[in-house]
């Protein structure tokens, strides 16, 4: 790999002199420039980004903090924030909190420690002490924060759009389950629903669930039904709980749609090949994940932002888990 | 936060001394060596890393490159590879390449310029010179390289397996799928099946997928059931496109396993939540991370490499898109 002196060497000039050429400091005269130039392209130069954002205090890197990458709902926000940046020029390293808030911290200080110019988390200590004060910005994405600017799905009207698709397609028992409360977005999504249950004609009981893991999808699934055998709607945290619910109720002969409607959560890749095919409040996690990329290269780049809480719209997605209209019982 | 200006002043000592004891270089008193720990304690100080790993040549960074962060069996690839790195006190970014050569060429230059100390691949281009001359080791991961160590499972009994075990369970006309051949792990599981299918006493078709990408799961399984409508035996190139097929089985009215078994590969931990579960080759995706971090941190450290490639063995998991041996027809 060429050196910095081997540009030197081939345009026949100091090393300082392509030192200030790259960087843009104190006078390159423009014939000189060129030689410089040329000779980077020759040799293929590609200066050391480390070196030159100590020097210039600026890299081209982001840095993306997931929660969990096992839950494919995360993998599919990666993919629309890698997209954009990378149309932009920006380079991505992803890190995997694990929902381990130590782990998330650590995170953070290896994004800081190599110069991440700024930062996009998926995690769950939106409101701790880490986001601050770190010389970059950072831009929530399928969280809310108080102090940072966010991207996120409306919660509140996805809940409710759960609860009333549910309930207008007749179940009449229902058991809601309640994600993990330190996320505002999880509260959102539980709040919608349980006020819509609340104004409507039917029964429910509220499960709450550790995490929204995989781990604990199969044990919250068996609970369910060990605890409430006479449910006949599901609202469930998310798909990945959903799919565990969905796989433990024909393990038990429950037959799907017609005694047990279950609806999910995100519409993750997988959502549709389950079978049946599950019915579920679409998070546009793709978009979300480009318009927290396009934030905060607009908050990078010093313009102007107009909105710095992005709320993007759910979609009730009309599968095989839940019946027709027309069918209620 | 603390710099080393804030340490030396407390210590009262100079910035040259603070770095000489941090880099350990030079003579530093042991009495001044603990005026210095303890300010550094006290004002929680964290050397920037970048600085340091630009002087001792060394950070405790490393890089993780995954082909498509999409597919569920990759972060489980990752995790492993996480949860060892993070017990030897290494820390680990994420590259998504997205099948993508640029992508992949484009994060090693990122790693590089970063200043990782190693670097896990699990991406396509394993004989390219893109993982030459990079001044630093590099282990494969689920891939096989002519020059580099590896991880990987074998690839060879999991393909024998998987046709054996549909053979046995009565299968006569049987679709075998053909992973992207420029993988020789898809290589050598398609090797290992044809071998088999090739001895035994069976009719069968074999299908090329173009990669094993979600998006081109579906796609392959409806062309499966249009051009060989007869098939009773379906061996997958991995669990994402057996899920696909076995979707869009169901669809069709194809019941599993009395009409159609099928058998996928990789045991991600979606397939055992499909319905019915998937019978699988189970690749130990988690210890083939552990076992690719160990190998790489090894290296870093100039220990004794008694084996550089590292084959694991694969199981078959019998569940219930396959029939009982004594049931065949």
């Amino acid at each position: 790999m060429a050196t910095i002196r081997d540009v030197a060497k081939k345009a026949g000039v100091s090393v300082a002199t392509v030192s200030r050429a790259l960087n843009d400091k104190g006078y390159v005269h423009e014939d000189t420039r060129k030689l410089i130039n040329k000779a980077i392209q020759e040799l293929n130069y590609k200066p050391n980004e480390v070196a030159r954002s100590l020097y210039k205090k600026k890299s081209r890197l982001i840095g993306l903090l997931l929660p969990d990458i096992r839950n494919p709902f995360f993998p599919e926000l990666a993919r629309g924030v890698e997209d954009t940046m990378q149309e932009h020029g920006f380079r991505l390293i992803i890190g995997n909190a694990d929902e381990n808030p130590a782990k998330e911290l650590d995170y953070i200080h290896t994004f800081k420690q190599n110069n991440v110019i700024g930062l996009i988390s998926a995690t769950n200590q939106t409101e701790t002490s880490y986001y601050e004060s770190l010389g970059f910005p950072v831009v929530f994405l399928d969280r809310t924060s108080r102090q940072h600017p966010s991207v996120y799905a409306d919660g509140l009207a996805g809940g409710k759009m759960a609860a009333q698709e549910i309930v207008k397609r007749g179940s009449k028992r229902i058991t809601l389950l309640k994600g993990p409360m330190e996320l505002k977005t999880a509260q959102d999504r539980f709040k919608g629903a349980i006020d819509e249950l609340c104004h409507s004609n039917v029964n429910f009981n509220v499960m709450t669930t550790a995490s929204f893991t995989f781990d604990d999808a199969e044990k919250t699934a068996q609970e369910l039904f060990d605890k409430f055998p006479e449910t006949d709607g599901v609202i469930a945290g998310n798909d990945l709980g959903a799919a565990a619910i969905l796989h433990e109720a024909l393990r038990r002969g429950i037959s799907i749609p017609d005694e047990l409607q279950i609806i999910g959560y995100d519409d993750i890749p997988l959502s549709s090949l389950l079978f049946p095919p599950l019915s579920t409040i679409r998070q546009p996690a793709y978009d979300m994940g480009k318009e927290a990329a396009k934030l905060l290269i607009a908050i990078i780049n010093n313009e102007l932002i107009e909105q710095k809480n992005i709320q993007l719209p759910v979609t009730f997605i009309d599968r095989q888990t839940t019946r027709k209209v027309e069918d209620n019982g």
